[in-house]
């Protein structure tokens, strides 16, 4: 799925051209894109966060250069280039403020020092938000005019987009869906922030290998314990596998994660009543590739079914992301060229 | 606070100037507004909805003619009508579907027909949401980029404003704020519209009495239990009495009520991260004039503080809508501008 995409030749493409870099933990992934959001080039280099963000955005730089030399484009084709990096960060000001999987990288002016080493105006962004506007520009949202995202991984993000707004928020913590209250009792399952209720404690990876083991202790039979036995640790991923293969348990904890999902999506669809919504992130269980991601699908809408207005209900569209991990550089790439057209 | 307002002159006024109409299930509002929000005249007539809505189409041009006669300016001189209804409705379409206090009045094309017996464009929009849109203008939101607004009465309803864009929803139900999940299980309150768990089921006047009678029915102490005696019928208006007075319980449910309208608020902060939340609405306690008011917002920022990202709930101001009934028809208004300054 991630990285399926076919590149375009420059003889097809169409200008002007940008660049998305597309900054995480581990990887940055950086792809030249034309107006029409097709990628020419791509690549990935290590973040080795470790030896700060100003090695960082020189081999950034590097990176840049290589992946335009590779489209067959000089520099000067380029508009503009796109960034997105995960929060917290000051969008408005272009700063990394204390993104937690970016130690050693706070307080940095990052988007600045990208465009100084560039040569090129940066618009910067949220990876979260970025992925978001990539699906909505071309990828499963493109026929939609309005769609909310949700990302489900480590975290539970999302992304909100209403015509040509892509919402970021007054203080750059706009779309933060994995953390809408779903229960707001004191008993409520715990957050990564420490919040209770929220719902990344229900519908993120770490909660869905947390809930399992919750049901392994009560002595429910699985699959699961023969994979634990031989060593292999407990992840959302080896849930999702043996879900496959036909463990009952297993597939009773992905059900359960979309019924969760379900119920943050009937909150966003009553407040910001979008076009579509659309599933994305590393936990979507193999997608519309396996039964468990169908299934998975199917428990989704049909907790919208019992739950949100009729009509609403009926009307909006549901599906997953079909950009993979391109959405965020292809994303970023596109919020540098909302910014461009709205400057010519 | 409703009809506090003060008219300006027609020397003072600065054009264009805009014609604004508050459809309600009892009253119509209708006022001119100048291009800075400041109303000239205003009317108020009864909806007389067991008339027919060709009827009421009649009387409300009736009524904006007086309005503008009032005011010294001929109709020439209005650029457009903004007109507000509650839903459901289709407003790309300009139709009444089926509200549920406006009987007789389903499938009604409102907009084209108020358009031809006026004689000028009409911008239909939400009431709630021309509500909100009037305290973005020139209520208690004017200083904010970006604004969500929850207003309490029979219901709970919203508005969502970032910057020029009014978030309507692509099936025109976008802001049903009181539609929110905050408590995702089977034994959640039920909402008025069938479901449970709605922030509407906890914070709206009817379960601010629900709560009440339940409290009373364990066999509470409350001085509400004179004012039951003595015939009165148990409402919000009542409790706020009461716990004006010094009653304990009616306190209580206020400020349970509070604690209720601040989580729904904690989940609108993560997914839109506005640059402020305004509260308004029929039941807001007699905001800043009574101890109840100042009890009731002290316990929302309360809640907001205690579970919100801190950064938000440091930053994100919180307070009461300040147009009162008059929120409505100049924030219609308000809307026909924004369409006005678009298309000229």
């Amino acid at each position: 799925m991630a990285h399926s995409r076919q590149f375009i030749s420059l003889a097809e493409a169409r200008p002007p051209f940008f660049v998305g870099v597309d900054v995480g933990g581990t990887n940055i992934k950086i792809g030249v894109v034309d107006d029409l959001g097709r990628p020419l080039s791509w690549t990935s280099i290590h973040t080795e966060v470790e030896k700060g963000p100003g090695a960082g955005i020189a081999r950034m730089q590097q990176a840049i250069q290589q992946v335009i030399a590779q489209t067959g484009l000089n520099v000067g084709a380029i508009a503009r280039i796109g960034l997105g990096t995960p929060g917290t960060m000051d969008i408005a000001k272009g700063i990394l403020l204390s993104p937690g999987n970016l130690p050693g990288w706070w307080n940095f002016p990052i988007r600045d020092r990208l465009s100084e080493a560039a040569g090129l105006p940066v618009t910067y962004s949220n990876d979260a938000g970025a992925a978001a506007y990539g699906e909505f520009w071309v990828g499963s949202g493109r026929v939609l005019h309005s769609m909310v995202m949700f990302t489900l991984g480590t975290g539970v993000g999302g992304g909100i987009i209403i015509g040509d707004l892509h919402v970021e928020g007054e203080n750059s913590a706009g779309s933060e869906l994995g953390h809408m209250i779903i229960d707001y009792h004191d008993t409520a399952r715990l957050c990564s922030c420490g919040q209770r209720g929220h719902l990344e404690a229900y519908a993120s990876a770490p909660s869905v290998v947390k809930r399992t083991e919750e049901l392994l202790q009560e002595g429910r039979k699985s699959s699961l314990q023969a994979r634990i036995a031989a060593g292999q640790e407990l992840s959302s991923l080896v849930i999702d596998e043996e879900a496959e293969r036909g463990d009952e348990l297993s597939l009773e904890i992905v059900l359960e994660t979309a019924r969760y999902l379900g119920i943050g999506i009937v909150t966003a669809m009553h407040a910001i009543d979008p076009h579509g919504v659309v599933i994305g992130g590393a936990m979507t269980f193999g997608q519309h590739e396996t039964q468990t991601g169908r299934k998975f699908l199917q428990r989704v809408k049909q907790e919208v079914c019992q739950r949100a207005f009729p009509i609403l209900a009926q009307r909006t569209t549901i599906d997953y992301a079909s950009l993979g991990g391109d959405a965020g550089y292809i994303g970023a790439a596109g919020l540098a060229r909302l910014a461009y057209s709205r400057k010519s």
